[in-house]
């Protein structure tokens, strides 16, 4: 068999598309090396040069999909008209409908500043969102903390610098406390790990009264978050908004949809 | 030989001692599951039992110290004289002067609300120092990130409600804002991790001047959380203090000796 010389970035992209099929469609407990290295036609060193292990495939699947969130959000990143609370607000807000087409999506710092993609048609919505329950419903089981961090870390990554501009917008538009825009933007995103445990229980209650509750406890967590982000930037209070009254509900039925 | 039959959380207890006397002597990557257990006389089985790996060790390990840390600054947390702002520097700054004592110390959320232990004569501080260093170093580098977050997991657990205790206490006297303690103190917890990389850098610094900058930035980024925590908890800004100016250097040079 001819040997098709490919570009370096093109080879380790197209494995991350097998694997990110294969993640969504079996689950990535369910999915072994040898199921992508199979499915991508590549041979194992050649994997192994790109990845170091299967966990490393999915905190790098998790940082393109994090990536891909940010540029379906460009619009809202690059308006010239809006100022940097509106930006804020929005880039916010396109998130959380971003998180409701692909929920639950990969686990971010906090529910609203994670990474998500989008879909087309409805229809692929919800095969998108199946897929990504699939894929990433297993990072928040408490055996998985470890992963859990990883992706995190990677998510952040793509997420502080677009943070940190919108911060420093803000600084120069005076309106945001005058503070280092990066190590805010790493502060809040950090600030967000705190909504784990209250994301973990909501993903894993199983009765409506679980479900009840876990969604009431979120919910109060992420105004108490809002708040804190207000008061770091020096925003009046109700300014930050992660989550309109329902949404961790709507979430939540999404995800068993 | 006859079986000694120990109670379980004795037998467990003195798995610890092992193996923070060999963490401390040797390091914690040199020191094996089976250096542990011969130090100890129990068998796999026993081991298994009580640890399922390793790092759960250091992890268990992390957890006792900074318990025994929060013991230490009992005197600070029971004063019934102090009030709540008084008593969180306080603890703040006992523990800044454990970590002196022992930098450097297992990593704590942040530098300064992590577990140390102090000792009681110079020389035994110096080697308690010099055993930090080596058993809980190594969780700074990067490949070791994973452990990082599992010890600070640990460390938080401990650290949470004796937090939110003096946040409560904050909150009853009117001089913090009305938030909910428990998640108040988690949020504080989380955002320091948001100094690791910081930390990390001033850990591996080689050169004068690689420490200086290091040094600079560390101390840079501790004024920034103290003035995000002032605004969390709606005090004046220089209203918590996590660094003393020529802190951060203080214990980059205790560490080295």
């Amino acid at each position: 068999m001819a040997r098709i010389v490919k570009h370096p970035e093109q080879r380790k992209s197209e494995l991350l598309t097998c694997a990110q099929e294969l993640f969504f469609e079996r689950g990535y407990e369910n999915t072994t090396v040898n199921d992508v290295i199979e499915k991508a036609g590549v041979s194992k060193g050649a994997f192994y040069h790109y990845f170091e292990s299967k966990e490393a495939l999915l905190e790098a699947l998790a940082e393109r999909l994090a990536r891909e969130g940010v540029e379906r959000v460009a619009d809202v990143l690059e308006d010239p008209a809006l100022d940097a609370l509106s930006r804020l607000n929005s880039f916010l807000a396109k998130f959380r409908r971003l998180r409701m087409e692909s929920a639950p999506v990969m686990p971010g710092i906090r529910a609203d500043l994670s990474g998500g993609t989008s879909a087309a048609s409805p229809e692929s919505a919800a095969k998108r969102r199946r897929g990504h329950r699939i894929a990433f419903g297993a990072v928040f089981q408490p055996e998985n903390i470890v992963l859990y961090h990883r992706i995190n870390a990677a998510v952040m990554s793509v997420m502080t610098p677009v943070l940190a501009r919108i911060i420093a917008q803000g600084v120069e538009e005076g309106v945001f406390h005058n503070m280092d825009p990066v190590a805010v933007a790493e502060m809040l995103l950090h600030l967000g790990g705190a909504t784990h445990a209250a994301v973990a229980r909501a993903m894993q209650a199983q009765t409506e009264i679980e479900k009840d509750e876990a969604a009431d406890a979120l919910e109060n967590l992420l105004r108490l978050h809002g708040a804190a982000i207000d008061r770091i930037l020096g925003l009046r209070e109700g300014s930050i908004r992660l989550a309109e009254p329902g949404y961790t509900r709507a979430v939540m039925a999404a995800r068993t949809s």
